[in-house]
């Protein structure tokens, strides 16, 4: 089924109907993907800034248009060198309840199970949850690059292999705003060999409102962002694949490369037990939009 | 003198005429004032996208129209809360190379010294290294918010004592872009007592293109932030004034609260030795601007 999803439009679709209830990574391709996070009103003012203020980790592409409101957003995406042209519309017939394949849902700052049982904390919606007084933010997504990563020859490892990408916790500080504080940045990660970097570099850069271009690589970014297993991620799959680990990645060469990664506001609102119901996408099942990179971002490969 | 310098075009002008050379902490209270970067051409895209990456150390309000003008500036300043309306006017009558009182000159990245005394690393104009081929770029400076503290009866320890703000290199690593790799935030310090640090917060919330909030507070951030001795910053003066030290801080319940600093672009070209001539205001010395702050944040009080 998974072949036919082409379009932001057809992966939404097939994410409301709840045909589709998969991770995104490589799903209609060169579209932005989102994360998603959905706050109290009370609590909208110090995200945007937080966003505002770590937009490597948390680029804000979008908003509710009001509290409550799940089916109008305000865009804040503008191409790419072009700030003083009106923000662009990213996405038609949304439903931030429905339109990702599957939800978290945190309760004080703790994620919960899903209709109460605590061994399922993956849910297909969110209508049961969602409130007059929600607040949704659209966070851009590293899958928006994947595409040009592909295109280039360049494929991530984890799409080839079909899994969902390795995200881990860091020890980077994530700028504090009012009561988000003492948060750090998620990170996603995919090897390169090393005489790639440059050109993954290059390739990533353009997309600065979906994390960009890496923030560390190497083995020795490892130690130094603080992440304690590499074969043991936070969120996602495992990054090595069929029975393979750090030798087989050696003989071929490859790297960790990391880039800022959306679930940060996710950890944020953990990290300081947000009272009430937060709302957010399951790491890697994104919401899909209805612009493609080269209209965003017009650097792109 | 200097209690004449009410507005930003009168503190420009005493800088160009050679009459200012001091630093301008506490001189036109409530004007914006700006950390100045003037780079080779072909380094503007990567220092661009660094300031979007790292926007509380390097918030970018305008740059040089084009190549060699340092006398016209694109402004990338809007009204905090209104993305959509055009670009502020930041600033008329502007020379880059004369109006800061006091400026610093890199070369391959090396600060070197004024008219090649080695002994005399500043200089009070760049008029002679600037050539058609530099950029200049403005980046918001803390200076601007001081005159809200000092409204809410918290002015900043340095201004009450005459002195520069302290400023410390940290571990906080600078999200890199392109040539710009490897760097770490610079901070800017100012003392607070305990049960005022949420009011300080509060204040400098709103200057959301000036640094915004502290980044890190107390006595414990200092370790956190890889600060090594206090009392001997890396720019600016020392922080205990008159004889003072920690145990009279102490006495009084002062502890250290830090800000991002617009100084952090200097470090990052110092750490990537960027090949050719770099200009900068020298730290603490600042371009004054002509909007005030209440015309670019309305939150602020």
């Amino acid at each position: 089924m998974t072949a036919d999803l082409k379009t932001g439009q057809s992966v939404r679709a097939a994410a409301r109907s709840k045909a589709l209830t998969r991770q995104t990574s490589g799903l209609a391709p060169n579209y932005l993907q989102a994360n998603l996070i959905v706050l109290p009103s009370r609590y909208a003012d110090d995200f945007r800034k937080l966003c505002w203020r770590n937009p490597v980790p948390c680029p804000l592409l979008a908003e509710s248009v009001r509290p409550g409101a799940f089916d109008a957003l305000k865009s804040h995406v503008r191409v790419e060198g072009h700030d003083d042209q009106p923000a662009l519309d990213i996405v038609n017939d949304i439903d931030l309840r429905n339109d990702a394949p599957k939800y978290r849902i945190y309760k004080e700052g703790q994620l919960v199970g899903a209709d109460f049982n605590p061994k399922e904390t993956e849910t297909a919606d969110i209508v049961n949850e969602w409130t007059d007084d929600h607040v949704g933010f659209l966070i851009g997504c590293s899958y928006s690059f994947e595409g040009a990563l592909e295109k280039a020859g360049l494929p991530p490892r984890h799409v080839t292999k079909g899994r969902n990408v390795p995200m881990y916790r860091t020890n980077i500080p994530l700028a504090p705003s009012g009561v988000f504080t003492g948060s750090t940045w998620v990170v996603s990660m995919r090897p390169y060999r090393t005489e790639d970097v440059e050109k993954v570099r290059d390739i990533t850069r353009p997309f600065v409102t979906t994390h960009g271009e890496p923030v560390a690589w190497g083995w020795e970014a490892v130690e130094k962002l603080g992440i304690k297993d590499i074969s043991a991620p936070e969120w996602g799959d495992g990054p090595f694949a069929d029975g393979e680990g750090r030798k087989e990645w050696d003989n071929e060469g490859l790297v960790p490369v990391f880039w800022g990664c959306g679930v940060t506001p996710q950890e944020a609102v953990m990290r300081v037990k947000i009272p009430g119901t937060v709302m957010a996408h399951a790491p890697g099942h994104m919401i899909v939009l209805d612009v493609k990179d080269q209209e965003v971002f017009p650097g792109a490969a």
